[in-house]
């Protein structure tokens, strides 16, 4: 490494950071046992990729039987960037100084964990340590966010649901309880989604997420065909596929509405297949495909030139796609790495692509996604770390930035963009 | 940088380069005003990216609001690439010393340009500083080339009126001015053809250039379903869809067909979809999409192996296939980095792929594709500078190539294959 | 290149490597004369790519002829690997000093390889300077086992014919030849494939191997549709594109239950375009499209959790997919860089994919798919420094292995994870 490289990750792990997207659950958001870290899917997923029986970390299984049954596979997957990010949160978070977690050690850091996790607001210890200023959540649409931890969490309402289930009998029910609108026409969705975007905003929220498919294409919907739709469904008829998607082309652009009205970004992720292998371990059953394209986006882009879109691509594939449609469409800002996306190759390529032609002030650099607080650190010191090789090596030897301007870039991509996008 | 990089890159910079593909206007080759060299589509469209509203740069708004509206966006996106063009452009040909343009230096740079650009000749000067020999201009098919400056310029027929347009009314009324022949048959559309070929040939042509959609699929054409459709052109009739794609293949064989006759390369510029974004800027509405498949030529290439197709790609994702096809087919040769490929991180991939892996006698480096000749300069050194990288790391180091070697590959690429192909 | 990577390339040479893919003919598996060598379809190709007319390859013409025609068209592609593997094994293997081969020298290693070619077991000297312990076979079904040699070579059922072709005359007269079975419905083509598959075990196979094209989707068979097409094919009728698709869906599903029931891997090489460009050179007429997905093979891995698929990809493109599909799926193992993938540019990417996000014990780094031994070494070469420089630069570098964490990965790559996973 580089006298430059090493200044510049010196630099850069001092930028006290924004994560715009996780899943950390409010009322649990710190690990209270090394279960909830080897619980992590990509744990229980690689362990599972290597050889150990799904069934093998089924929560009726005692908790020391899990923890040591996964910690007997993690030899099989050492060599990944996840496994690093178990290595460097045990270390850097817990004291623990074996250089990797064994049969023999795992106990040592397991009281370790289960000690710190009873610290009143463990949490926010770790996150100054992983130096974030604010966490996203993903919350559900009905959750209830009086309690969230404004200090360090930022809500921020998934939509999931209520674009691709509004059909749904459950879905509706949970719906009316939370807004009070029985959903059975077009305008009382809109009701009961501008009810929730008002809730949620008052509540702090900073944006609306929704994960796609890689074959969804949203359109200007038939208002007609929802209607039709909504109302079978309020008389508790299941939707045939044809009005589903109808409803769902509906209820898309109505949370994009939303947005619009409340200005606030919606992040799409796009590109996640859903339980491609359902034998798989939670968490780890979904896959990607590159087939699809940006371009289906395109219409939408157009038609809301008020809404902000942060975007995640979950193939490598598209990648050149999304930078590209930053390049043009003002609304498109690239958002982080996502996912099976989220590992160094993938990363340095993008962020060089992104940083070569997409203005740097439309830049997210990096969220966490991660489900407990602990993961933070490692994840986003691995970025920290591809950004300062990406920028000594492509930008600053090359000419292309000077140092000051490299980091400058840096307090963009990890700060100061998603505080002015997202308002916090 | 190493010692060997830097070595390759002194010897780079002096080879006597040809610019196959640009879009310089032959009767304002070079840059009169500030305006010219900011009114490149990448500062308007990369400033509207970052925020500026399109009609900012209305042609209608006097220059100097223009160049300071333009100026006043520079540092949002003064990560780019496409910025350290025109820094460069300015450092290099105007003497501009200031790091970067400013609110309150533009001027200074603003009259060194329109005093540059009141030399006889200048675009000359430019030219040679630019170490090139001969940049290829893209014409229309009625443009006048009798005054084409045949020191410097090569003319190129662009085909995409022709192929796409051949029913639409004006393109035939100019048609018909030009060539005398008033297309009603596949007959006179061969007849016109020919004739645009043997007058660029006469002019010193050295080819024909189109751009297609990605999903465009050269095919042997129904001839009678071509004569209906130009029947009912000559009628003043609208064509259906489907008629104008039957004309649209026939045109395309008889333009590859008339390229085999003055035995001239094609280059076909793959992938480009028009008018994504119609509200963005001039030049900054058109996008791409990975779908599609070079597969879809595979057959054009057979029927012609005699023609010399020079291809680009606009999608990174397309360039594996590229680099195959040029392995194996003949006359596939791959042509430079186009557009949104044309940032160092996929020149760079694509470079190293061709060099691995496709006879070096058949790689088109680079061609500027710029609007005002001062754009070759840092283009071209972009190119000339990852050459230089690429050779060092991964062909020199690596034992692939001795330094010698590597330099003969470098001269092939920038300089004797292109004359050699398009025989300049 | 660091001492690092020098030290870890020193130690990865002398790795003794299993090759799991050859295409080595067991009956003649060294190179008896240079034609031999300048034959293997690369040279061909990359000649004919070139400019060489194909028939001036034809093997009609004298040996000498030949030889003398492609030595004088090597310079056009000596920047290509493919080119540095003929010079390493010339260098390495026949102790020929020249630099590279000319019309003046090639009478020289003519000579050279002659006189080795005469060696008694020639072959077992060319691979044990290649380091490699056994290199697989791919045994067209009907071929005579019973004289391959043991000691270096394993045999591998090639399942192409069975599965697209169980309805040629010809390929179920060879069937019934080799087996005793004529295959007139679903039950006897499971005998006959049974009786293949007990046949090649026996004599050592270690897996069955098949390329399947890029749009090819594997799916639950119809074994009614699959009857009637066998039942036409029994009368000696032509099979519509239907039937033979059906059969085809039944003849794949065959082979996968047949590896399940010997318990041996199925290879599956997925994305080559057959014959795209008839008149090339043999072995240089087909191509690959980065078209289709491996979402279309989810089900297959999800019905046969008891078989273990090596997938190799053709298209760089569908790198990504391969990797995620890898890493989640247990009875999905990445294997080597095939064909058009197999250049340095794209090794590097996938590798480093792989290394990140892969379970180390699931990953088979490399293997030739040579015609003759001779290419052993330099192919294994390559991959070896490769490994190497991925290794130190983005893994030991980075910190995420120690040094001998990077060897114990690379071990498993090339030696201990096909031995365990083909039971050599």
């Amino acid at each position: 490494m580089s006298d430059l490289e090493r200044r510049l990750a010196g630099e850069i792990l001092a930028i006290r950071a924004i994560d715009c997207h996780s899943h950390v659950p409010h009322q649990a958001p710190h690990a209270r046992s090394l279960a909830d870290l080897l619980g992590y899917h990509y744990y229980t997923e690689l362990a599972h990729s290597a050889g150990m029986p799904a069934d093998a970390v089924d929560p009726r299984r005692s908790e020391a039987d899990r923890i040591a049954e996964l910690v007997s596979r993690l030899a099989a997957f050492d060599n990944t960037v996840q496994h690093s990010w178990l290595v460097e949160a045990a270390r850097e978070l817990f004291a623990f100084r074996a250089p990797r977690l064994t049969a023999q050690n795992w106990t040592e850091l397991a009281q370790a964990v289960a000690e710190a996790g009873k610290q009143v607001h463990r949490y926010r210890t770790v996150l100054a340590k992983a130096n974030l200023e604010k966490v996203f959540l993903t919350n559900r649409f009905d959750e209830d966010l009086a309690e969230v931890d404004s200090t360090v969490f930022v809500p921020c309402l998934r939509a999931d649901d209520l674009v691709f289930q509004a059909g749904d009998a459950d879905v509706r029910r949970r719906l009316a309880v939370k807004t009070g609108t029985e959903v059975a026409s077009p305008n009382d969705l809109r009701d009961a989604v501008g009810w929730l975007f008002r809730y949620f905003t008052g509540q702090g929220a900073a944006s609306a997420a929704i994960s796609l498919p890689p074959d969804f294409a949203p359109r200007r919907p038939d208002e007609k065909a929802a209607a039709k739709a909504l109302a079978r469904a309020a008389r508790s008829k299941d939707l045939s596929h044809e009005e589903a998607d109808e409803l769902a082309a509906f209820a898309f652009e109505t949370v994009v509405q939303a947005c619009a009205i409340v200005k606030r970004p919606m992040q799409l992720m796009i590109g996640v297949l859903r339980n491609v292998y359902p034998e798989g371990v939670e968490g780890g059953r979904d896959l990607l495909s590159h087939r699809g394209s940006l371009i289906a986006y395109a219409d939408l882009f157009r038609r809301h030139p008020d809404v902000d879109f942060t975007v995640s691509v979950l193939s490598a594939a598209w990648s050149h796609e999304l930078a590209t449609f930053a390049w043009i469409f003002p609304n498109v800002k690239p958002s982080g790495h996502w996912w099976y996306a989220n590992i160094p190759v993938h990363i340095e390529n993008e962020l060089r692509a992104r940083l070569e032609a997409v203005p740097k002030v439309k830049l997210i650099g990096y969220y966490s996604d991660m489900y407990k607080v602990e993961f933070a650190l490692p994840k986003f010191n691995m970025y920290r770390r591809i950004l300062a090789r990406v920028l000594a090596r492509d930008f600053v030897e090359t000419g292309l930035m000077t140092e000051p301007q490299a980091l400058e870039a840096a307090r963009l991509l990890l700060r100061d963009n998603p505080k002015r996008l997202f308002n916090v």
